[in-house]
């Protein structure tokens, strides 16, 4: 397949410009449940700004639409192809420019690997606190178009927190910079938030400078508690959360989840009875931290607990997410509550289970509130199907208690039918008048996030 | 001086239509060195989300310029009103609607005023991190439509990191909600961070959820540190943020800006050689905190440290502002740079004050690269425009170490001139192109911010 003008893509960009169709192919999809159209015309493996600039120019002109894509481990659809489209691919980009020590601060292209960036800081006493379970494969510029969460968050916000400034490439090919180096910035909108967690709509963020904290002093520990009750686990997290002692990481895995990870790669984790905490403590007081964590824990019902100097814990609970994809268990959502309605929150998702007659395995940030349900069934299009509608349901139910239908994967296509069932008409229509100011031909990932 | 329907207007709004002379004048300044055009036509003291909504849509049909104003007391001209304009005043809508302390969350009017909710906060055991020297008269809606910064910055952010939700009134009088309860939201683009520091030009905040944080743990310290040259002081910031001590609070004044406060109001303040670094550390550890940061200071040079129990002299820090209001003095700025260029900057501020013959007092909240240099100078026009000169040269100072035009007050009018020494032409026409989408007849605040 071809289009009007490819072979003046095909000059500037070399062998940068992928055909074979087994790129086609691989560039094609993310992590999601989502499948793309149809094939796109080619991807582009930028190595710099330019290559992105001239991509979207030549797209931007023809009208043809416009896939950005860092490592694909999105889990919303936002990254994948359109048919007849052209793929921005930013993996090509992942120099770590410099680390400024006595700045924290990073500068980085967009295609660096999120962990890769947490080692070198590592290096200098420093780290980067986002945390997403897939930090060992996505890039720093997906993280930042999707404005990803993770294991930290609790302790550390998300990465729209730690974002200063950012380069991105607009929809007719023009860079942009915003943002400052500053630890304050009050010129101008706020564009460097408003382009993070922008899923690729309003233009490619091919670099960005990002926030460092100092590695805490003293041995993390990690802890664990289990629970015959989820909803005493939901209530022991509420309770740690709005006290004093502050966990680093607070997660949340139920019975079932644990039962999948020990099956895909056996960890050691003990079966709860219904659910376990587990997470992480930091600083010189990490081991204090940790006892008065698991006596909530204890003191809201837990049968067991357990602190210790090992992260395994934490190891097997970023394998959540391959095991229930190993599984083809994909139907799965991100929504968040507020802290204090997590018991609420659990109970009613064992209600809407019974309900339908369908398991549902959780694993949750749990001390900042964000889920991620997944409906156990099949992998034809019927249960596909008949599993978005439990999802729908947790994510009325998620609504109802004041919370939100995306924590921390963004939109995407996935999602977007739920947009109206939390933003009113004025929040849709602002943002598309955005998007039509920025991009008025609507290349940039046309039909999604918004 | 009227318009035309201006008595459907007043129809509307009764009383809470101001059209009196006094109130003309006194609804038309705010605390900067800005001065109005001419008279408005009217202040609308809005008690409802309702008044505003009406207000704006009258305006919007007839295409009358709106300026928003919470308390006056902004800093770069953002409330000043327009010659044949409408104010709308939000101070009248200052309801504390509820503290939900489970989730560390605040429902707030736009005209509470800052100091009043910390203290509504702090009898449940929570603050309200955001603190502008102007606390006890600022509102919490110009706090976050100039994205306010302060004295606790260093530790806790800026206005926009607490902001989760909020309630605007686009410029045709529609009502739109943003954000979500939830510690983390990625549905659709991040309007909350794009309305905070809009300054009045998208839209009116009435109304917003801010977060909380719990009052740390133990009595707080104040400690002092006396340099006899600014320099050091400025490499004792940069040693003090880059290390694991973390101040609360970490102030600069200079030894010109002690002399004022204390001509202004005697606190007490000893006279340094050249500056003075006071901050305030927190926790069951503050004491050590405190005791390692003035060590810091004296092996940077400190010729004399203390520290306290009191907190007399943040208090004399917040005098500053009217200390040199009250001597006329207005013709200052609120750069940023990078904390490790702050001993070069201070060189260089003192060098322009050489080359202008002007004294420049400087305070700063040095902790976040912060500055608030002010010109000596006469309240003449002349004056005024020669002082002018001095602080653009300053601000190029900051721009060329990688700063920023303005940390904490906005752009406004004072400082629009500005804007592109810092912005490239892109990023300036997004801003351009955002505002024309949302407010298509150029109403609100126009000619400003951006």
């Amino acid at each position: 397949m071809s289009a009007d003008g490819f072979d003046e893509l095909r000059a500037a960009l070399g062998g940068r410009l992928l055909e074979d169709p087994e790129s086609l192919i691989a560039y094609s999809l993310d992590s999601s449940r989502a499948k793309p159209g149809g094939r796109p015309i080619g991807v582009v493996r930028a190595t710099s700004t330019e290559d992105v600039s001239f991509a979207l120019a030549w797209a931007n002109v023809r009208g043809i639409p416009v896939s950005v894509r860092g490592a694909g481990t999105g889990l919303s659809g936002g990254a994948v192809a359109y048919a007849g489209g052209l793929v921005v691919s930013l993996e090509a980009m992942n120099r770590i420019v410099s680390i400024d020590v006595e700045n924290r601060l990073a500068d980085v292209e967009a295609g660096v690997v999120t962990a890769d960036l947490d080692d070198a800081a590592l290096a200098q006493g420093l780290f980067f606190p986002p945390d997403p379970a897939s930090a060992r494969w996505s890039t720093i510029g997906g993280n930042i178009a999707t404005n990803a969460g993770g294991l930290r968050c609790v302790a550390h916000g998300v990465t729209t927190d730690v974002v200063a400034a950012l380069e991105v490439v607009l929809a007719d090919g023009r860079v942009m910079r915003t943002g400052a180096r500053t630890r304050k910035n009050t010129t101008g909108y706020d564009l460097t938030s408003l382009f993070t967690g922008s899923e690729g709509t309003l233009g490619v963020i091919t670099a960005a400078t990002v926030r460092l904290k100092p590695v805490p002093p003293g041995e993390p520990r990690t802890f664990r508690a289990s629970f015959d009750d989820i909803e005493d686990a939901g209530r022991a997290v509420t309770a740690i959360v709005s006290g004093p002692a502050t966990p680093e990481v607070l997660e949340l895995i139920d019975a079932r989840s644990v039962e999948i990870i020990e099956a895909f790669h056996p960890s050691g984790l003990p079966s709860p009875g219904a659910a376990m905490l587990v997470g992480q403590t930091v600083g010189l007081t990490a081991h204090e931290t940790a006892g008065a964590i698991t006596e909530i824990c204890r003191a809201h019902g837990a049968t067991e607990t357990e602190i210790s100097a090992s992260d395994s814990l934490l190891e097997a609970r970023r394998l959540a997410n391959p095991a229930l994809t190993a599984q083809g268990l994909r139907v799965s959502c991100d929504v968040g509550v507020p802290v204090a309605e997590l018991a609420t929150v659990f109970r009613g998702i064992g209600e809407i289970a019974e309900r339908h007659s369908r398991r549902i395995a959780v694993v949750a940030h749990a001390g900042d509130g964000n889920l991620h349900p997944t409906v156990e069934a099949g992998e034809s299009p019927e249960e596909y199907a008949a599993a978005e509608l439990v999802i729908d349901d947790i994510t009325r139910l998620a609504l109802s208690l004041g919370g939100t239908i995306s924590g921390e994967h963004g939109i995407g296509s996935v999602k977007r039918h739920e947009l109206p069932w939390q933003q009113d008409a004025a929040a849709l229509d602002v943002q598309r008048a955005i998007k039509v100011a920025l991009d008025p031909r609507g290349i940039l990932t046309p039909g999604r996030a918004i």
